[in-house]
């Protein structure tokens, strides 16, 4: 029996030929990621082991995104603990304020992740770096304090499901979309511990962006990881980004996958993920009349360059709806450069909206964005639980950017085909 | 006995034809001005009072602007009361998320105060439209409720302090040092209830924007107001911003002064408060060695284009020091778009600065860059203090954008001719 992608990179990170799903193996590592909320518990952990060291002072990322700029005097102090450690272990990766941006967009921006590469973090959509051909996971504090301690984590090797795309995507479809469409289909537990697998002939017509996006995602189907096949436009990114090395692994052709599904991305339509789980979609033909309160569009979902260039083409010479406080999260600091250098920003308050640092933010309820009781928001982030951007009645419906713009300009759920009319 | 500029304002406002110092009046207003912490309450005491509407539309002023873009569920919820009741009354300056900008930053902006105004506001810098030559002044939610409803307030005419300000200021000296130089020579109650009046051929050597902070500034020294002698430089602010008529009261030859002072302006130093009252001041020569963590740029004191120009010319090509966070706060969505438009951000963000979306934020320990235990940041603020900007042992030093900027490279508190070197 062949091997996965996932399970390829397992067996040569654990020094072995080969693995199998179920497996238990001790894999080394190649990054290991903590940001605000999750490093100060892993330090605490780090202590007790009694380490003195991290593994190694190039390997080891922290990321203070998510209430910071500092929110509360509580955010404050987390920040500083981490900033204290990092001085004081060498870390050479620790992005404070002003170099920062949220920690899954700024790791491949950085070259920190490539393809082949093992990476855990201790945030669940580290699963992200799978867009480059990486094993990367989401994993608790505990295992980040003995990662960085070790450089070392145990893992059991994932079963896989493999989705083949094909086709071009029909027009306002990018990758929220399909994640969307994915997770609606199989449910949020439908990839429970295993790999997701994007491959077929419909991949290389996905931007960078988009792939990083559907990988962000994967955790939301219940997904261990989620990992695309390396094309020319992966190799054209890491050539741009890289700081190491690249190592490419395909899938053996008698790879074993639990479900093997086909999607074709010409029949999709724009989706929409309904409360309070992302599990809940609808296509944008079915929402009905959604008013909403909030437009969020970032996040380490979509706070890339493609989003925010579709955003300010459908907000363009428009105006946001009036009560829709619409607010845009560029991903990171280089990305609110070009975005600002292209003249995204320049539409965006003109348009009435507002362009914040990045930050995580409104996307778990942190800040810069809250909602009230019974408001609504249509947000391009990961996760719409119960109470997750702020009151417990509160509601977010997850969209792409294309969507969450269109609905901007409209003040409720809308089709971004119907704002720009065939433009 | 003459009367003073602020005498004949009330006077006017007051339907009578001369007031005294000491006096009590029930004056029209103007304006009556809120934010998002002041004005549940006073909306809470308006409905108490059993009013329907507010005694004029146009004439009423509501700006989220403290813990907006919403910091969390309480702000949301703040804020979401607030908007109801703005709706409901169809109040004509509420001006939300995206719209918005900080307070004291959008009214003289929007046009909303002119000279010869009487106006009213649920926040303590209020004062800062006396730059216009309009009386201005902090009231309490009460109050806010009472002029919202009626469009009258009670006053006690205030006895007053001449500032005969000449020449032009030294170099790198700007609106903030000399309101600092002031406050630290008078202290914190030297004008308790007074006016401050501001004259003299040195003010036409300011801008407007150093006006601004002059006058934001007076109730630092605990005044009543601070108001400035219209001059060609207001009247051509207002003819570009104006919604309204203005009229310019001067005072009289023989108007009574408690004290008079007369201030050269090329004598003074770049200025800075040390912790924890505006009064405590030194010149930037003699401050000594104080390393930060911090440095903000922006509030309703000193986060207009005077401001970041200033800041970014000094920032311009220079990275921030490394463990300095460098936040920049535009005062408004106008603000932004022009700084933006000018190259500033870029510069900021170039230099390792993030640049925010406009909010009062850190300045009073909102959000947006709280401090934790022991940490220190320079800011351009208006207090610093115990705890202002966050924990309890957290230290705010006040100064100009230039020493700021200076201080954000330094990675201490610094000298702008040091790091300009005669630039």
């Amino acid at each position: 029996m062949g091997m996965t992608m996932t399970q390829k990179i397992l067996a040569k990170h654990a020094g072995l030929d080969y693995v199998k799903a179920g497996q238990l193996i001790e894999a080394n590592l190649d990054l290991v990621l903590g940001n605000d909320i999750t490093t100060p518990v892993a330090i605490k952990e780090f202590q007790k082991l009694g380490f003195d060291n991290v593994f190694d002072k190039k390997k080891v990322a922290i990321v203070p995104d998510h209430f910071a700029p500092n929110k509360d005097i509580k955010a404050a102090e987390q920040c500083k603990f981490i900033r204290e450690f990092a001085y004081e272990k060498e870390i050479e990766n620790f992005f404070d304020v002003g170099e920062m941006g949220i920690e899954h967009v700024i790791i491949p921006e950085k070259g920190l992740a490539v393809a082949g590469d093992l990476i855990i973090g201790a945030d669940s959509h580290t699963c992200t770096y799978g867009a480059l051909g990486a094993f990367s996971t989401g994993i608790g504090s505990t295992d980040m304090a003995a990662g960085m301690a070790t450089g070392k984590c145990w893992f059991k090797v994932p079963q896989a499901i493999k989705f083949v795309l094909k086709n071009e995507p029909a027009k306002w479809v990018s990758g929220k979309d399909i994640i969307l469409h994915i997770i609606g289909m199989i449910g949020v537990d439908g990839a429970l511990y295993k790999s997701m697998e994007f491959c077929g002939e419909g991949v290389k017509h996905l931007s960078m962006d988009s792939r990083f996006t559907i990988t962000n995602m994967a955790i939301e189907a219940g997904a261990k990881n989620g990992i695309f096949e390396v094309d020319e436009k992966t190799i054209e990114y890491m050539k741009e980004h890289a700081t190491k090395e690249y190592t490419i692994y395909k899938a053996d052709e008698d790879a074993e996958y639990d479900e093997v599904y086909e999607i074709d991305l010409s029949t999709l339509r724009p989706t929409v993920s309904f409360p309070s789980l992302p599990d809940n979609t609808k296509t944008i033909d079915e929402v009905g009349d959604v008013k909403i309160d909030q437009v969020v569009i970032g996040s380490c979902t979509n706070g890339r360059m493609d989003d925010l260039r579709v955003a300010a083409n459908i907000m363009k010479g428009k105006r946001v709806a009036k009560g829709v406080r619409t607010i845009i999260l560029p991903g990171s600091q280089k990305i609110y450069l070009q975005a600002m250098e292209e003249g995204l920003f320049k539409i965006f308050v003109e348009a009435g909206a507002i362009v914040s640092t990045p930050t995580c933010g409104p996307c778990l309820g942190g800040h810069m964005g809250i909602l009230a009781n019974k408001e609504r928001a249509v947000s391009t982030t990961n996760r719409n639980f119960v109470g997750r951007m702020g009151h417990i009645l509160s509601e977010v419906y997850l969209a792409s950017p294309a969507v969450a713009a269109a609905s901007a300009i409209a003040g409720k759920i809308t089709d971004p085909e119907t704002i720009m009319g065939g433009q």
